[in-house]
């Protein structure tokens, strides 16, 4: 019989993180590393404490909480997700996956339940990346996917170092950041962040894999002139050219597939005067698709957009790659489990890929891995509308805490 | 017998002033009531007092030297230009406007030789409108286009107003900025900033009139959210809105006219980050043509434009009118005497259009008015590539002095 999580308890945990950094709108403002992260994380060791776990805190400040199994050198099943939020972010995001991850752990110890083999939540330092780049920071650094030093040195828009700023809030721990022993498994649960599930009027999704992704930045450099006395056909207009590819970026995923999406999210434009004919502007651009052919695709089409564009204007063009991912395929016997929770505690859910990264990426590079997501209502993430409701939380906590159960019990 | 100015002192003259906010890539930096702006000013004055001129300065800065004519009463003919610039803009500009009409009064001297009326040479405040907005705020004060108090009271980007930059540089001066009597014409001599005297192999442009243009922003607001999970088809797109009337500005011109131009100089976007669909974006529009119709034409496409565009993405449009400004046509009188300066001194001359803005716009309020272009390389000007020769430079400065010397002449 699967266990069940308790869920008054659940649920006024989950009002109570987000009490910490809490916004007027109903939102959470708790920055990587800023004095609510400090507070958040003094929270959650109380939490940690109060159930007699082994707290421990790596370099990197990811925060590991471990309640032993009972065979002997058995692979422990790690279970998590990141308790910071995006600026006036939501309160659900990554905080609903700590939070049931804690309660099942609360719920073991109430049954005085024992697994197979040793549990262990993590809260990974900076999932957001808004306050430091890159995002998934922490589990990256522990996977060995960035450089302690290299991300150490980072700073964030006032120029604090982010191991200066680790120091300050007392979370720049002893411990090694990287994994000390080979894992089992490791399962996160977070919002979908987009209406799939919602639309398809499911209560939980299985999450099967991540959509790869190319971020790039093209440059056109054309001809800043005076906008009155300079003729159409003398113009070398950098923006012109780059609203082309804008056009073509919102265009190009419709001719690739059902779930290519791609993005313009960012424009700089120079000299930026109403009179003046625009002589450089660069603009970002991203493809997402669960087949990594299709992102590919959509790299060579939106470079084509910018040459036929740069062309036209007679302006010169440069790109550059500021990031490409794979798509990851999740685990089968970590996507069954999930699976399986889903189906004895009579969700109704659905298989799903996701369209956003997560910690559990970096996780594939050191063992199997999957995700449950919650029902986003509307979609929305990233902002104080962000909603799911309690029943939809409960349901996909309820999924997460019975699959970790299930991979942890199967000594 | 045309009057020839002395070609070789017009050349230093016009080397002497360029030395005054000159930048190491050959071009001025003088942006208005500045340090370098007084410098010039100081200049100014030193070769007006050299001449024995009146010399008066009104309280917003603008300049004046006034050589007395035989006819008592007679209205004077006022000639002139500018001596600021734009940042890191040409050494021609208004300046060659300035130093041809200061080498008419030497050369006056020079041969003793006197006018029917009275002229006027004028320096006025602000033309570039880079430091302090609008543009041609001196003589628009002057003519009364302008509250004196209104323009005393804009700050620039460091907060420093107006009229106390004007106190501290020494040049808010005692006299009313307001005509003290009427005046029979207002001539003045600037580059084209344009193409087309070099495009039809031409020496000097006799300006008909100035072309009219209007101003306006476009904001659209979408929805926010995250690149990644957000379809294709949920998003409201603000900046794919924006680009589909960056293009409709390309495109409108050429429906229009031969001489009409579009422009959108300046973006913004929010939050403006690489993973998040736009939110809001506000772009400018601009458009110029000799018929105020088809000014008023494009305006009433491009607003279609933004509402089909904000139809097919599914955002909220706002717009706001920034400036509408009508087509000029100078005085025939004016126009005439300049054309016959020309022919009389043997220049290939054509008449033209102005598609930039001048202080002689304003003048057209209180007395006949019309300009002399000299040709620009390429039509470049507002960067340190302007550059005319110093034979058009001098085809244009005989013509603008003889214009002006007819005209005070004709008692």
């Amino acid at each position: 019989m699967p266990l069940e999580l308790d869920r008054d308890r659940f649920v006024a945990t989950m009002e109570e993180q987000a009490e910490i950094g809490g916004t007027e709108g109903g939102g959470l403002h708790r920055l990587a590393l800023s004095d609510e992260d400090k507070a958040i994380r003094d929270w959650f060791t109380r939490q940690l404490e109060a159930l007699d776990l082994e707290v421990r805190v790596d370099a990197f400040g990811n925060m590991f909480g471990r309640r032993e199994g009972t065979d002997d050198g058995a692979e422990p099943v790690l279970i998590g997700s990141h308790l910071d939020s995006q600026p006036y972010g939501g309160i659900y995001d990554g905080q609903l996956g700590m939070i049931a991850s804690l309660e099942l752990l609360r719920s073991l110890e109430d049954a005085g339940r024992e697994t197979a083999r040793p549990i262990e939540i993590v809260n990974w330092t900076n999932e957001e990346g808004s306050r430091y780049q890159p995002a998934m920071q922490g589990s990256g650094v522990w996977v060995g996917a960035h450089d302690i030093e290299e991300q150490y040195a980072r700073t964030d828009e006032e120029g604090a170092r982010l191991v200066d700023e680790l120091e300050r809030i007392g979370y720049k721990g002893s411990v090694p950041a990287e994994p000390r022993e080979d894992y089992h498994a490791y399962l996160e649960l977070h919002i979908e962040q987009g209406p799939y599930l919602e639309l398809a009027g499911k209560e939980v999704g299985v999450v099967t894999g991540v959509v790869g992704f190319v971020w790039g930045a093209i440059t056109f450099s054309g001809e800043a002139d005076h906008s009155g006395p300079t003729p159409m056909h003398f113009r070398n207009d950098a923006l012109v050219a780059a609203a082309d590819v804008i056009t073509g970026v919102r265009r190009i995923p419709g001719t690739l597939g059902e779930r290519t999406v791609g993005t313009v999210g960012y424009v700089d434009v120079s000299p930026n005067s109403i009179n003046i004919i625009p002589g450089e502007v660069t603009i970002t651009f991203g493809f997402r698709d669960p087949d990594d052919a299709i992102v590919d695709e959509a790299l060579e089409r939106v470079l084509h957009e910018a040459e036929a564009a740069a062309e036209r204007e007679g302006v010169e063009w440069d790109w550059e790659l500021r990031h490409r991912s794979s798509a990851v395929e999740f685990a089968e016997p970590c996507v069954d489990a999930v699976q399986g929770a889903a189906d004895a505690l009579g969700y109704d859910s659905m298989r799903i890929f996701s369209g956003a990264g997560h910690d559990a990426v970096h996780l594939t590079e050191v063992c199997d891995t999957s995700m449950t997501f919650s029902v986003s209502e509307d979609g929305k993430s990233h902002s104080e509308e962000e909603y799911t409701s309690w029943d939809d939380c409960y349901a996909a906590a309820n999924t997460h805490a019975n699959a970790a159960l299930e991979l942890a019990e199967d000594g």
